[in-house]
């Protein structure tokens, strides 16, 4: 076994994952806990490395621990600091989680958001090994983005770019949580799926999930099969200014929605391939993310202590 | 004087100009030529040349050529070629320019196309000296951008990146050059704002030019304002949402849509704020370039000789 370790921790709103992973992307122990128990931040790291202490593994003693990597929502690379996250149960404001993590492990800590640690799992450990231009999305609940330039996240001047999920995509369109109008991520997630197929549906064949509504577009639910198509669409579409302005080798997708298959890759290539700037056109892939779905977030917290 | 010259070419449709530019950014010496009477690459090549053997200040021996920088149309920086540039008089293809150029003056050279050029410009001589991430935005006849990212002039994977001014606004709008439809620059540049105008004005009151659009305005003529007002807002709006993908510490206008000066940028930095994500709202400054208009080209193209 490899004897360099990295910590890897993915902070959700409901469960703690935490996960201990090698330098080639393999995880070697992980375990979860409820988030909502530890409202105090200090109480939470305590929590979570009192469980990395009980890894069966460390008996051995022939390890090292290099460092640990957080994703969390709204965490902020350069800052350090989790700000005005709406799902986790710390107190609001600004949470200097990096510090913190420090003061009490003594260990190197980066911290990113989820949708970064996802697009740095795909350079380090998935489909982007030999990529330095690519897009990682993740289509859950919202639509996560984390965009490689040149090799490095895109991170900006704030540590807040790669922000797609909230870009226009309708004005004045539905309210996002963002505070804002009409941003892709109202449309192009599983709750924006949703959301659009309750404007086609008969009261008859509702739906209370998107996994629902692809069950009813698999069995020819038209109202179903429609709002997997205008997703798909709009998806496809704003993926082709994406490119205009990026230029990626491949874009990446992962997340719930993905795992209705063709269904939603199909319908996007097209698209993207219809609205795309003729050197774009059948030039670039959409491909699924070669991380495995419920280790991606740790796999891409893991890779912040490796990467470079 | 310095000793250290760049030779820096700017080549347009109408004309081309040529410049002698020291290692600070100062053009020592300029000249242009009609670039439509030279259709052959490499003869336009050597009229180049020719002209910069008649600067005088060469007549004193104590210079040094380090490179040379060209800015030109559909100049792509990875491959050195010049691809399907409609408005230039060359044969229509991929035409080598960078070997070319090489080939002929016995220098190191390099290519960009003139909106990244400007950004380089901006970065080296102008406002940006201090930054790494900003937007360098063209209005002229049509909508060109240079976009910085970590110091660096954002290429992505082929050269190409960087065409805000080919990101979608309408959905089925104007048709663009490019060959889609409803570009930002069917809406957002000179020939936009004049486009705009006439679906308001009446017949007596007929514009030529966007400049003619801009007196109107100024008189106090309502659909000109009109005209200035819509296509502020829909500039402003756009670069929100370049502003939640890339976090720039600020954007620099250029170009003679400018010229209008608080027409436009009052109302663009309003319609910023308004679309702006939380974070970002009242944070970038919307700011006129600091390169001379009249040389800001060849200062970019001398740019590409200077940077490391």
């Amino acid at each position: 076994m490899e004897k360099d370790l990295a910590i890897a921790i993915d902070l959700g709103g409901t469960n703690t994952k935490v996960a201990l992973a090698t330098r080639s992307g393999k995880i070697v122990w992980k375990t979860d806990f409820a988030t909502a128990s530890f409202p105090d931040p200090e109480q939470w790291i305590r929590k979570s490395m009192g469980e990395v202490k009980k890894a069966p593994l460390l008996k051995k003693g022939d390890y090292r621990f290099v460092g640990l990597g957080l994703g969390a929502p709204n965490a902020n690379y350069y800052s350090g600091v989790i700000a005005h996250a709406p799902n986790l149960p710390f107190e609001k404001g600004e949470i200097p989680i990096r510090v913190l993590l420090e003061k009490i492990t003594g260990l190197d800590c980066k911290i990113t958001n989820d949708a970064n640690a996802s697009a740095l799992g795909e350079k380090l450990f998935g489909g982007a090994k030999a990529m330095n231009d690519f897009f990682s999305i993740t289509l859950g609940t919202g639509l996560g983005s984390g965009i490689f330039v040149q090799g490095k996240i895109l991170y900006g001047s704030d540590g807040m770019a790669g922000e797609m999920g909230h870009t226009n995509l309708v004005p004045d369109g539905r309210l996002c949580n963002c505070g804002k109008k009409g941003c892709l991520e109202t449309y192009v997630s599983a709750s924006g799926l949703m959301k659009t197929y309750l404007e086609f549906s008969e009261p008859k064949r509702t739906a209370h999930s998107a996994l629902q509504v692809y069950e009813l577009a698999v069995e020819g639910h038209s109202p179903a099969k429609k709002a997997f198509q205008i997703t798909a669409e709009l998806l496809g579409k704003q993926l082709a200014d994406m490119a205009a302005l990026f230029s990626p080798e491949a874009i990446f997708l992962s997340g719930g929605l993905t795992k209705s298959g063709s269904l939603l890759y199909d319908a996007t290539l097209k698209a993207f391939n219809s609205h795309a700037m003729k050197h774009h056109k059948n030039k670039i892939a959409i491909r699924a993310s070669e991380l495995p779905g419920q280790d991606a977030a740790l796999l891409g917290a893991a890779a912040l202590v490796w990467e470079e």
